[in-house]
Order: C-alpha cells, then structure tokens, then sequence
C-alpha cells in the first residue's frame, strides 16, 4: 500500500489530528425522474410534503441534542435550514413541477435545485458559493427523506476518528462529539462554510476542498489533518508519523501558550502601541473575536447581506445587522466597509452586461456611487445603528479625491434626512478609506487629507500593482507581497499618512501572517484587522521586540532588488529571532 | 426635417468633408437555405464554381482599375482576397456540405460563414476582428454572385458625394475617385481595417462604427463629416454649416503648413531634441510612416502575424515580414514588440481556458516565458532579421528583475543557436522592455539596469495605476491621464530612468495627442513613438517652445489635486500658447 499520500486542501480549522479513517457516505443524493399518470399526481405532492415533515423533525433534533456552548451560538444555521424547508421558492415550485410536468417528487425537487444552482453557479465569489451549500444541504435531507435513504449520524460514531466525507452540512458537524471525532476532510468546502466556522468554533482540525479525497481513502486507513496549512496525509510512513506528532505537541502547546496573549495589549517592548482588530464577514464569527481579545472589528464585509437573497437588504434588516455586531463589540468600534462587489455578483434587479476584465471594473465605490439608491440606503442603515456603540465607515476601491467627496456629500444628505426624520446617529462618524489601488497608494496624501482613517487591503493592492489576478492559477505565481514594487507602495503609503496625521490601518492578508509582521510594524501600520485566530500569534511577536529593530530590518529588505531575496533574508530573520515560531524553520520563497 | 443631428463614431482617416450623401446597399446579403433533390445537387455545386470564378474576376477588374500609386501599393489586399476565394475551408467545406445536407450553394456558404465568424466572434480583440472582416467581404461577394443580385460599383458614383453604407470592403475604397467622393461613413468597421487604413492612405476623410447610420440618413441629406472627431451631423442647420466650413478650411490650412514639418527634426527652441518614432501594426502602414519622416518605429506590434490565420507563423515567415520593415525604415530602428497577447487571443493549438481578468492573466511576456518554444521562434526571427538592418527588442508588461533575466538567458541561447548553424545576426541587438504596470513603475531604477530603453505603456499604465479597464463603459470615465496618480508614475519613470543613464520612452496613446505634448516634453520623454499621422503635429509644438518652460508646466500640474483641475490649466495654457493649435479654444476636462 503506497505511504505518504500527501495531499492539499483549504486548512479550514487549525490544529494537527492522527487517527483512523471513518468513510462516510455523504455524496449528493440522485433519484430518477419519472412520468406519472395523472391520478398518481395528488398522492406524490403528499409524498413530497410527508419528507419536508421528515426533514423538519430531524432538524428539530439536531437542535435539540446540540450539549457544547461554543456551537448552541450556532443554532441559527439550523433555523436557517427549518426556514429554506419552507421557502415558497422552493416547496411551491415542486409542487407546481409535480402537477405540470406530470413527473414524480424526486425529478421535481431534483429540477428546482438545479434552478438554485444555476443562479448561484454564475457568481464568482467563495462566499456565496457557501450559501449555496445550505440550499444543496437541505435539498439533499428532503431527497433522502423521499427515497428513504436514511444517513448515517455522525452522532453514532464510536471509534475515535477522522471523518471523511464528500461534504459536511453544519447539522452533521454539530452532531460531532469533540470526545470522538478528532478531525474532518472533506472533498468539498471553503473558508467561510459554516461547516468549516462551526469547526473552528468547536476547535476541531479540518482540511476541505480537497476535491477527491474520498476515492482516494479506504476505511481505517490512518490519516493525519494539518488543519494549519491545509496538508493531509494518507497512510504515513513511521517518520512522517513522528513529524507530525511532533508538529501535533508543538501545536497544542503553542496553542495553549497563546492564550495566555488574549487579554494583553499588543505592545513593543520600547512601548509602541499596535491596535488589532478583527476582519468579520459573517455574525458567526463576532463570538470567536471576543474571545481573541480583538479590539474591535476593523474589516466588516457587508456584501453577505446583499448576496444571500433575491433582493436587496431593506434598511430596518441592514440596522438590525450592524447593530448586533455593534453591541457585541462595544465599547470598541466596529468598521463596517461599503458595498465590495460589483453588480453581476449581486443576486438582485440590478443588472450589469458581462465585464471583460470585472476586477476593473464597475464594482465597490463605483458601483455605489452609481446606484445612489442603494448606497443611501446603506449609509442610513449604517448612520442608524451607529447610535448603538462606535461604528466607523469605509469606503472601498478609492482611487481619487473626487470620489470621496461624492461619498461625503451623499453622508452629508443622509444625515440631515435622518436628523429630519427624527433618528439618532453618531454625527460624527468617523470615515476612512480602502487603500488598494495603485493610485491611491500614489496619492495617499491628497486622499487623507479629506479623511480620518486609512485601512491598505494588500491583497487587491498587490494585484493591481503587478497586474496579476491572484485567482488566475497560471499567474499567481506572480504575487509577491515581498516585491520591492509592494514594498516601496506600503512605505509610500505609511510615510503619506503619518504626515498627514491619519491613522493607517492594514486589513489584507498579510497582517495576519507572522511571516510579516515586523516588517508592517516596521513600515509604521497603526492598525491591524485580521481573522480573528491569528491576533494572539502576531501579538505575541509584537511583544517580544523593539520597533527600531522592525525598523532597520524594513530598511534592509529595501536594499533588496527581487522578492526572493527579500523572502530568504526575512525567513532568516524571523527563524532567528523566533526559532519556535513556526514550528521548523522558513526558508526560500514564502507565498 | 430634424436639423443637426450628431452622430459620433470612430475617426478613421482625419479631414472634413460636407456634401450630400450618396447611399449605396452594403447591407451583408443573405440567402435562403432549401433542400434540394439528389439529382440537382451536382448542378449546385457547379453553380458555386461558376459563383467563385465570376467574384474572381471581379476582383481581378478592381485591380486592373486602380490608378491612384497611394492605393496601387495596397493591392495585396485584393491579393488577400483572392487567396480567400481558394481556400480550401471555404471552398471544400461548403461544396461538401451542399453534397452532405443536399442543400443549395447559398445555405451550406452561409453554414461556412457562420463557421468561419464563431471563430472569430469568441476573440476580444480589435485588430483580429477587423480581419474578420476580409472573409465576410469575400463571402458576400459570392453570395451576390450567387443570388444574382449584382453589386453598386463605386467607380461609377458621377456626383460629388459622401458615401454612407452599412459596410465597405477595401475592393469598393480601391474604387474610391477623390475628385468625386469626398468622404465615407460606414456602420460597421474599426481603426485598423483595411478599408481605414486605404481611406488614410487616399486622404479621404471618414468616420466608421457609426453602428446606424444608414438607418437615419436618406439619399442626398446634407452630411458633415469630420474624422478628425469622429463625428457626423446629419442635416446641419446654417449655423453648423458655417462652423464646419470654417473648420474645414482651417483643417486644410494646417494639413498643409504641417506638411512642412516632415523633413525637419523635432528640436526645441533650446536645442534639445526629441526623437519620434511611428507605431506600426500591419505592413502597410509603412509608407505613410516614411511619408511623415518617422525617425524608425519605436513600436512594432507583432500580434497580427499570430493572429490572422490558425496556426503560429514560422520562423522564415516571421523573418520576412520582419525583414521587410526593418529594410524599408534603415538606416533608423525598428523596435519589435515581442508577442503581447493571451493565449485566449490566438487562433492557434495553444488552449487556455476562460480567465477572469484577462488583463491581470496570462498575457505578453507571461505567456512567451510560459511557451517558450513559441518565444524561441519568435526571437530568432527576430535576430535573423536584424542582420538586414537596424531592430530593437521590445518585452512587453515587465513587472520585475526576474522576468527579464529569463528573457536575457533565452536570447543568449538563441544566439549561441544561431551562431553555430552560421546564421548572421546583429549581436549588439539593443533590449528593451515596456513600463505598462504600476509595480514597473515603482521599481524602475531596478529594471533599467537589466536594458539598453524603456518605453511607457501609458494605456496600460494608466488602467492598472486607477484600476480601470478603458474598454468598460461604466467605467471608462475614471480613466484619466493627468490623475495626479498618473503624473507622478509618470515622473518617477523618468527620473529613475534619467539617474540610470537610460534612454526613456513612450508609445501609448498620449504620445500623439498634442494636448499632452508639453506635459512629456517637461517630464522628459527622450523617444516618443506614435500613429505616424500626428507626427508632425507634435514636431511643430516642441519646435515653438523652450524645454525649461515645459518643465515649469509640469511642476504647476503637479501642485494640483485632480485630473480636472490639472486638464483645466493644461488647456489654458495650450489655448494660450497655441491658440490657432486646437482650431478653437479647448475647454473643460479633457478625455
């Protein structure tokens, strides 16, 4: 049998697990459409009724057997899933298809969740691919439910074990037993699953999107998760055994060490103070930054709330989404980003012909500042919740002063409406930007000017400074946060800002690698916005050295003339100065 | 009547015409398919012959006719369509189909037709689009031939007249008498068909995608065309009637005193002396580049030879078209332009599948250092050619050192082959590459001292820098070249490049657009390469003015805070400067 089958996927939930395999069937279910003679049709819509009831009552019983704290927050999803189990779209749909096209309940279902799909196929983003996941996990209840496939619970599990499966529905993984299932792999899945949030919250290892990996297992072959880095390993020989038990000690006392940094203040050793926030996308994920200590949310995504719907959020929805997260945060502020994408990703009335080139395009700013209706009602939604704690603005994809104003003078009117209207509202909220294109960073002065805060997202300022689409694979080799060309542009912009006197905050992902972190304190970020599990690591760096010394090595990278070099002289840096840090040293090109 | 009806579209050869429209049916010709009898299937194809032997001799009569040396230079393109009339795709596949479906000659060459424009209609690209063009000019004059439904000849036009049409071919522009065609417009067509380029070449003024013309305009309705602007007015009342005369007679005016441009250098009034240089595409452009005494080509574009047919030119094929143009501009260079597309461009055996941003994909040099093999051909074409004369190479989109030390290695290697199998060659050949990204622009100073010149990319620099893909009409009015992004990319380049000791390029389109032509004089462009048209226009401002003023302009623009403002004070100070340049007072934002 071949060892050492070495695998890569998206490390969904940090932590190393060894175990045995345990195979579970949860490939997409498929029936066969048939004809059915008129008479037959009454009894079938009865039939297809009888599963939805089925399917509600197992629901109510995950629900009910759920014992762990970290996942009761979680509940909602299910309610999510009770909810689509009534969704007109989708019940009176099949049973309009049931009468009409004379076809039994499975080929009717089976045809109204390939309408759900082609909708949601056509979108371009990792985030609402998720959402779909609810759709295809509920459609696939009913369906078992209709042909009387029963599933395995994961809640039957007996044997300590690595689950593996085509995919995971939150309900299967709220069953998981901590005590028992050590980790998951999936074949499916993403970063912003609720599967994939819900084993974080549980702090379960887990590795998906991993594409094939149930026909490549068998039943209690050992396996290890690298839930870290997205590594799997199938049937390890004796030395990768002992690797990764290493790696598995070192990482829960890591872990275990970290903890120790949640309540402390992210503070040089000569006493520089770095603010650290969290990035949200979704109110799942307010839990996990309270219990990092973050200090507020520097980064929240509003487009989720665009994109899980047929329409655009109403006002008195979108209050009630800021709000939430507003008072789970407070006193600290929560930084809510505008509108992020462009038309074509918004499921909605709004429609934009096909972009040759989207990421340049009309989308962010561009597209709020076209559809001013829609922005307005954001800006009040925002304004509105503001009275409930500290809430800041920012706006996205920035390139010129002008548009700044356009966005001021739009705040402007919105406020005197609400001030007429009679609503509270903080009337000073404060406004930032999104540093992220070139131009901007070329002008970052001119920019802050008209502003109080700067947030860089790295991540689309790299791309377009190397004009490389980073979801390109046959370019994305290009992207190097470490190019000189990056460099030089961060400290363009941080010099800009501090001669402005506006606070420059960073929300990409490169604050929320360790790998970078002295050199963002070096370059002078005010700010840092992450993923909340990643706060207590860069903390602890951030306490342990001098900001000269941050300093000076910045200034030794720009002595550098290629991002290779650049990467080899900070993974000698980093190793030295932390050889535990990252397990085993860096070394070479880091992505 | 509706009087003053503007109509804008693309300018395809400058000038002003005012006449009345002379309307002739250029609209594509269609036929109904039919099922034939087994027996009448024979005579079909007969038919088709006959229908192919009759366009032939059409073609050849146009030939025979042509009078005018301008167009005589341009008779390939009839060659060109000859070669059509005998491909064996148009010609088997369609007398196979007749025999196959038993249908007539019209349906199965329509089904041909067809075939051939899917391939064509899946490519984003102007230049291939156009050639697109040559195929349905032949196809339709079969289908005439066919039908029977014979064909205006231009030649035979007696009054004075603006030709409108839906579409014309370069066998209907060959057939063109300036003494009586004063000007056409054309629904369809682009600024590098052949009908443009012979419209250029003849000194006929015309404006092409005008998309409906035909549909408003009726037989003699008073037209004005000025294809310097792309626009048309439509019945013009006395008061536009008066304004256009005027514009007329000062357009003949300049076009004259600018011919006395040609043969002097473009030298300030402080001796400093800029070199310009001619953008080429096609061959047959080379004529009117010598005619405007280009100093050598700062930009020859070699896509068009990948991407007229199906499968890559070899090498000896690229060594004469090559050859041919560095002969015909010795003792000046030729600066060829390494392949600057995506695989999604060619029609060839290279498949790349959809990219979502073709622009930040793989592209330009990307795609050579990926397919070498194909890279390899075209840098030994290149060498082979330079032996014939003066050439240049030319790397397009350079983001960093690395990319252009692969380049450097694979043309050491191509070299050492060369050698050895006794080709000759220029071993000297100078290097360069194209600033067209941000992160190029931002670490000039690195790149300059891998290369003999750069040259700025401005369209492509201007699009990453704001993040604007220009071909998107939601977007397009951000693209702005005096953003104070943009002036300052610009100025980095320039001082990088002047500290490195490099010669500093520019062919995008600011080159040529006087507007702009102080603006890169101060910044300090050494070689700028533009359409050979605008050639001496530009020659003459940089001829009136003293290279310190220019500088002083520049250093005003930069203390601006917008593109708007800076556009404002540019015209200002053009109007002022020039005030007979512009033929009345530039105002406002400028596009």
């Amino acid at each position: 049998m071949l060892q050492d089958v070495f695998l890569v996927g998206i490390g969904a939930s940090p932590g190393i697990a060894i175990g045995s395999a345990y195979v579970v069937d949860r490939r997409r279910m498929s029936a066969v459409e048939r004809t059915l003679e008129p008479h037959e049709l009454e009894e079938e819509v009865r039939l297809f009724h009888a599963a939805l009831q089925h399917s509600r009552e197992q629901l109510e019983d995950v629900k009910k057997r759920v014992a762990d704290p970290h996942i009761a927050e979680h509940l909602h999803i299910i309610d999510t899933h009770l909810l689509i189990l009534k969704d007109p779209m989708l019940v009176d749909e099949t049973v309009a298809t049931i009468r009409r096209e004379k076809i039994n309940a499975e080929g009717a279902l089976m045809r109204t969740l390939k309408g759900f799909r082609a909708v949601f196929d056509v979108i371009d983003d990792e985030y609402l691919r998720e959402r779909r996941s609810d759709v295809d996990s509920v459609g696939d209840r009913i369906l078992r439910n209709l042909v009387g496939v029963s599933q395995q619970s994961l809640a039957d599990i007996e044997r300590k074990s690595v689950v593996v499966a085509h995919d995971l529905s939150p309900a299967d993984t709220m069953q998981m037993d901590k005590s028992r299932i050590i980790g998951f792999i999936t074949d499916l899945g993403g970063r912003t699953s609720h599967t994939t949030i819900l084993a974080r919250s549980l702090g379960i290892p887990a590795v998906v999107g991993l594409e094939s990996v149930t026909s490549q297992i068998r039943e209690r072959m050992p396996v290890i998760i690298d839930g870290c880095t997205g590594t799997v390993v199938l049937n390890p020989s004796p030395d990768t055994f002992r690797e990764y038990l290493d790696k598995k000690q070192f990482y829960e006392y890591q872990a275990e060490e970290l903890t120790y940094f949640r309540g402390l203040d992210a503070v040089t050793l000569d006493g520089h103070n770095i603010i650290l926030r969290s990035n949200i996308e979704i109110a799942e994920e307010v839990p996990i930054a309270l219990r990092e200590g973050a200090q507020g949310v520097g980064l929240f995504r509003t487009e989720f709330l665009y994109m899980k719907r047929k329409c655009v959020p109403s006002e008195d929805e979108q209050v009630e989404a800021y709000r939430e997260i507003i008072e789970s945060m407070a006193p600290h502020p929560v930084t809510i980003r505008t509108l992020d994408v462009g038309g074509d990703k918004l499921v909605s009335d709004i429609d934009l012909s096909d972009e040759a080139n989207p990421a340049m395009g009309l989308r962010a700013i561009r597209f709020s500042l076209k559809e001013k209706i829609l922005f307005k009602v954001q800006l009040r939604a925002i304004l509105r919740a503001s009275a409930h704690g500290k809430a800041r603005i920012l706006f996205p994809m920035i390139t010129g002063v002008a548009e700044i104003k356009s966005c001021k003078n739009l705040l402007n009117e919105v406020k005197r409406e609400l001030a007429e209207e009679g609503h509270a509202f903080d009337a000073d909220i404060e406004i930032g930007i999104m540093i992220e294109t070139p131009a901007a960073a070329l002008v970052t002065e001119l920019l802050a000017r008209e502003v109080d805060f700067l947030s860089v997202g790295t991540n689309d300022l790299i791309q377009y400074c190397l004009a490389v689409d980073r979801g390109n694979e046959h370019v994305a080799y290009l992207y190097e946060p470490l190019h000189p060309a990056v460099l030089r542009a961060l400290r363009m912009i941080c010099r800009a800002a501090q001669q402005a006197g506006v606070m420059v905050g960073i929300c990409g992902e490169m604050a929320a690698d360790p790998l970078y972190t002295l050199v963002l304190l070096g370059l002078g970020f005010d700010e840092w916005s992450m993923n909340a599990p990643f706060i207590s690591q860069v903390k602890r760096i951030i306490r342990q050295v001098y900001r000269p010394e941050a300093e000076q090595l910045v200034a030794e990278l720009f002595e550098l003339g290629s991002a290779p070099e650049a990467a080899r002289r900070l993974a000698g840096e980093m190793n030295r100065r932390f050889p535990s840090l990252f397990g085993k040293p860096i070394g070479g090109p880091v992505e």
